[in-house]
């Protein structure tokens, strides 16, 4: 393993902006198989993974700990652990693959960033990890930009749609059944009874066979 | 100038999904600043550009063809003039820089495709454009991978969130007032006003200064 991953995990209650069609169980499942894909990649990428979860979870493939406090101590607790590079990735990147991920580890910049859709970050690589807090709120990509630079850093904006492609709300279904192929987040989507459905002006949706409803 | 580059363009009452924000004659100026950072990127990458045009415009960068029929007939109408490569760009992605475009015309495959936010399609290169038809509408990216298929193309999907980002609606100008550093359509947005604004829980959306409104 050459850089160790951070993952933050919330395993109890998550994505709860799905609520319209997904119940509690249904969600806490989808999170886990989401979490499934993106420890897929990093393994695969040649990183070793620990979870920072906010309850008791179990992994056999990745480490935890756990930690009460919010998204960015945790993070910053963590990140003030390492004496290597390090990598802070979130758990609803369903469609980053092991290639994506090499992309930042293989900087020669001394810190990698991924932004998200809406001014947010979703992926982050730092080299000198000790240096450098995190601030995942509002528009968290200028925010880590700035921290970057007070930390005298050189940066790589890695333009990438998959991993800029977290997924929250119904509508970012689409992204996974188009664009998912061998994901197990596509896997419990199909199981579930989710498809695509086009409406009349031409948009993408997606719709649930409703004898596949728990709800 | 080594590939063509067909830009479909509406110059006329564009873009009414912003119609909540900008009044017509806006949309039209905003319309144009996006389509002039698209060719600007477009020019910068060594490809020429033609305009198909659903009415009358002049560009002094940029041949034009007005066309009646529909997108997908004027696109298919245009490559069947092309014996050379060819590039078709949406005029709505302000973010592309001359280096993304090179990422698609640098590719040892048949044919390059760029997805865009739900299930559609950006940008596709095209090695050998007359086997080729478009189909713009719905889930457009598996429609052209499917008919990539029949053409016997070889594909080569190219992961980019700044290609990835069209702009159609409000909540899509975030990502021009956060990574549209220099961009034409940026500085049209501010200097109409619009700013970023971060909601209680941690969102982020535009907002309008109510003295630079002409609605």
């Amino acid at each position: 393993m050459y850089f160790h991953a951070l993952i933050p995990f919330k395993p109890t209650n998550p994505k709860t902006r799905l609520s319209c069609i997904l119940n509690q169980e249904e969600r806490e499942a989808f999170a886990r198989a989401m979490l499934e894909d993106v420890i897929a990649s990093v393994l695969k990428s040649g990183c070793s993974a620990t979870l920072l979860c906010t309850h008791p979870f179990k992994h056999e493939n990745a480490l935890i700990a756990v930690r009460k406090e919010s998204l960015n101590e945790a993070i910053n607790w963590a990140l003030g652990q390492f004496h290597c590079p390090a990598l802070i990735i979130m758990a609803d990147l369903p469609l980053v693959t092991a290639g994506d991920i090499q992309r930042l580890i293989r900087t020669e910049k001394d810190m990698a960033i991924v932004p998200g859709r809406g001014g947010g970050t979703n992926v982050i690589f730092l080299k000198k990890p000790r240096c450098f807090h995190a601030d995942f709120y509002g528009a968290s990509f200028l925010d880590h930009l700035r921290i970057a630079e007070e930390c005298g850093f050189s940066v790589d904006v890695i333009d990438s749609f998959r991993m800029s492609t977290d997924v929250d709300e119904k509508e970012d279904l689409v992204e996974i059944l188009i664009h998912g192929k061998k994901r197990k987040s596509r896997e419990f989507l199909e199981s579930s009874g989710f498809s695509i459905v086009i409406d009349e002006k031409g948009r993408v949706g997606v719709q649930r066979d409703p004898h596949k409803e728990t709800l």
